[in-house]
């Protein structure tokens, strides 16, 4: 049994992101060799795809250039343009919060799923409790040059193999990055991209939670293959969220990241610390 | 005169970030001593201070504990939350991307103001053209240990001086980011927040553009001085974000790297890649 | 006691509107003189005063004129503008549904208070439950050719002079509304406007209840005086919504129609059908 | 030529609605018979179609039922629920504003198309300048016991065929309702039932207009025939909305209207007057 309420204290909202401590964020600065950054979040916008059930990208501009077009006045000269977004927590690239998904009404480290109300959103494990990740990125491309078939499954002996590969192995601390090819390679039917997913099963997230990984990400909508195998409904949350405390990062995109033939980097993500939210928004850093 | 319009290319749209390249990358990782990660970005949520013409931040729930506990069916066990977010781009920490202020009917590099309008966004200089920012932060505490009082100007010589006890100075690709103290004492109000603000005025702007800086935060909400001299409007923006491609980064939490006493480190930004939105919403780190 | 659950039935959700048949809608008609038209709802805008908790209205248009003065394509010579909502469901002058209020976790008729969910709105009494209004409207204006003071107590006396000088009374089906002068005298100070309300009081209510009215409106924010008496919170919600099954119209603009020296009229009402919502927004009309 | 420029004086944003004054509004209430009341509108909720190009209808509560189930506090037992609405103006059954259509620059009554702006919404003619109505409806059912197939032109011989069933004609200060059956049939493909939709054509309107109605409704999505002739873009918009002040009213409910039997009517629309708004969503009725 891997889970591990109460291993950080009984008011811990942070899960396994305590296993990045300084000495994990030093040595990962310490892998940096190019200097090249790469931006591993989907630019988000009216046309990023959503599930159906979810809104959309909404982008509404308050102040705009066609304004001045239309005689607008210039006070000082100033022209200037502002606008309002309007989106589902879990759009586009973002950390799963830890309140996001549970079972038997209670949250990672016990604490009870109705504490995420109308009112008052999240309030114990919200993406404001997420603190910002530097560690070691690993990669574990499960299709080296290619993608995943649609539900595809992927297993703990995949991962093994794709470790094989880069040549090392997951250690606490790390945040895991799986690339499936499916993200660059699923094309705009939202349904198709979100029902059908190759992914994580359950054998091979528990292998990374004993890892003792800090989270895990991948290039599809929820990490895990989708559908789940029968009678079950999102179990890699259900166990990594809730049970373990690892949050997923989903929509990662890696093609490039696998193109630069790099396994280990230094990998930062810094979510929108969104009050109460089940979700923050991010767009994580590979440095190579 | 600042202009650089063309420096990088008629269709530059990252202005001053390209002065971030890989040497300034692993030069900032290299000054990683400790590993401590400081967040220098807001909590985003109903509470978060905007200025009465702006809409307020917006949480609404789409499903939460609240519908379980009155009865929600929980297939395969799996109980979920998830929310909806509205806000205004230039809510809390954010970066303003090139295409928020301009005069003369043109943005940065002379792209029309035209091109931003509600059925587009920002057609040129949109959030997501912002390149993510790995570089070397400089702070520059004109208050240390303190706070300026209401609509205090910053002007170089206030600059130079807190660079002098910095023991350092703005040196081309670095992040400045100017400390005030007024985030951390300005209180609830609003209006005075926004109106009355401490900050830099166009001569600082001018020296800090002259150093060839990458990008000018502060703790403060734009920047610069309000008001600004007689019959000027947000001339600050004006000359850094509009002439010289110089982003602003708002509301930057600065107080807890001034108490750590450290004056340049590893600096990094990967602002939301909204796309045509006139700011990225950012959680900044600084990796001490 | 009043409670009306059950009178039309274990499954109603209309409740007092039941009043208005066939019989009521044609005396309603056959009261109108001069075919003079009066509208009693407010207009609906940015500037709309709403409770500081409540989100304001929000109009943000979509495509617009500016769009075009900056170069936007008109194909076959057409132009046109369009806009997104948003709004709290109360605000403005709207219907209360018999979903907005309750007590013991039963709403009118005892159907649970848990049918109404974030995920599924209100699934019993939502606002596409109220049937359109078309019913003799009596206009009682309990401070004829002035206002009420704050917080001024409206009771059963007050109600019966007003109708005495009105020269009738409340009858099965007819819509009452109250005028205090509230509306019209209490500025723009949201604040003061909801919170220090004169209205009318629970014996007031009962003694409408008792005449069978089929809805009470008033020119205030809550039909009801404000704050309500020691100890309890919104009492005449409690008794008329979910005891009685009467909705309460709010913010009804009423100075007008009192000026023309009319008690007796048309009264027309067809709110917005919003599916699950607890409220109704709508623009009544008075036909003299 | 049928622009009415000018007829209601140069300031005038009522356009053909000021047709309707009290005569019209004591003759249309004097054809009241049974006193049954008919609602013409649609309900408005998330499942409401709309194209793919508009925002869904969406509906978020702010305070639930769930929230009293997971154990919000209920000072005084009072208990209550709100929620907040988002939509496009255009959703649903609605009346489309003066200020939604225009050509050459110009609105209705030469207003100029730049006042309808971001920040400004529609300065003239917008939703909260139009009238409420009151006047004889007249059915026109082009399509009797049946509906008209996808793109099907309704031409002006197709109007007065359906007059001459009706024994009575279009008379100045009416609303014309036509009748095609779409939108009972069309079935849930927004993409059919809004580019595919059957309805009048050019001539139609121009019939319409020289009788002097004062707004043409339908049973789809925009009146007019889509698509338009070879090269047209909305040609009816064009004319009856900016030439001749004549709004539209879409998406009117009308079989159980045709099922009546019933061809003249008290027709009654109060739109919600949205300020600067380019419709006026409304549920109309009829009372036969």
């Amino acid at each position: 049994m891997v889970q591990r309420w109460g291993r950080w204290g009984p008011d811990d909202e942070a899960g396994a992101l305590n296993l990045v401590g300084p000495d994990e964020v030093r040595a990962a600065t310490a892998l940096v060799r190019t200097g090249r950054v790469l931006r591993l979040g989907l630019d988000l916008g009216p046309e990023t795809v959503v599930p159906p059930h979810r809104k959309r990208v909404e982008r509404l501009m308050a102040r705009d250039g066609g304004d001045y077009a239309a005689g607008a006045r210039r006070p000082g000269g100033f022209q200037f343009a502002e606008e309002v977004w309007s989106f589902a927590a879990h759009s586009g690239t973002h950390i799963d919060a830890l309140s996001h998904a549970w079972y038997d009404d209670h949250l990672y480290n016990g604490f009870p799923g109705t504490g995420t109300r109308t009112t008052t959103g999240a309030r114990r494990c919200g993406a404001e409790k997420l603190p910002p990740v530097v560690t070691r990125g690993l990669l574990l491309d499960v299709a080296p040059g290619s993608a995943l078939r649609e539900s595809a499954v992927v297993g703990e002996a995949e991962l093994r193999a794709a470790a094989e590969r880069a040549g090392t192995e997951p250690r606490p601390g790390d945040v895991v990055l799986v690339r499936t090819g499916w993200l660059g390679s699923a094309g705009d039917d939202a349904v198709r991209y979100n029902d059908h997913e190759p992914g994580i099963d359950v054998e091979a997230a528990r292998w990374l939670a004993a890892a003792d990984v800090a989270a895990v990400g991948a290039d599809n909508y929820a990490v895990e293959v989708q559908p789940a195998a029968e009678g079950q409904v999102f179990p890699v949350h259900q166990l990594l969220l809730r049970d373990c405390g690892i949050p997923l990062i989903e929509n990662v995109v890696l093609d490039e990241l696998a193109a630069a033939g790099v396994s280990e980097f230094c990998f930062v993500a810094s979510p929108l610390p969104l009050v109460g939210g089940t979700a923050g928004p991010v767009c994580p850093l590979a440095i190579l």
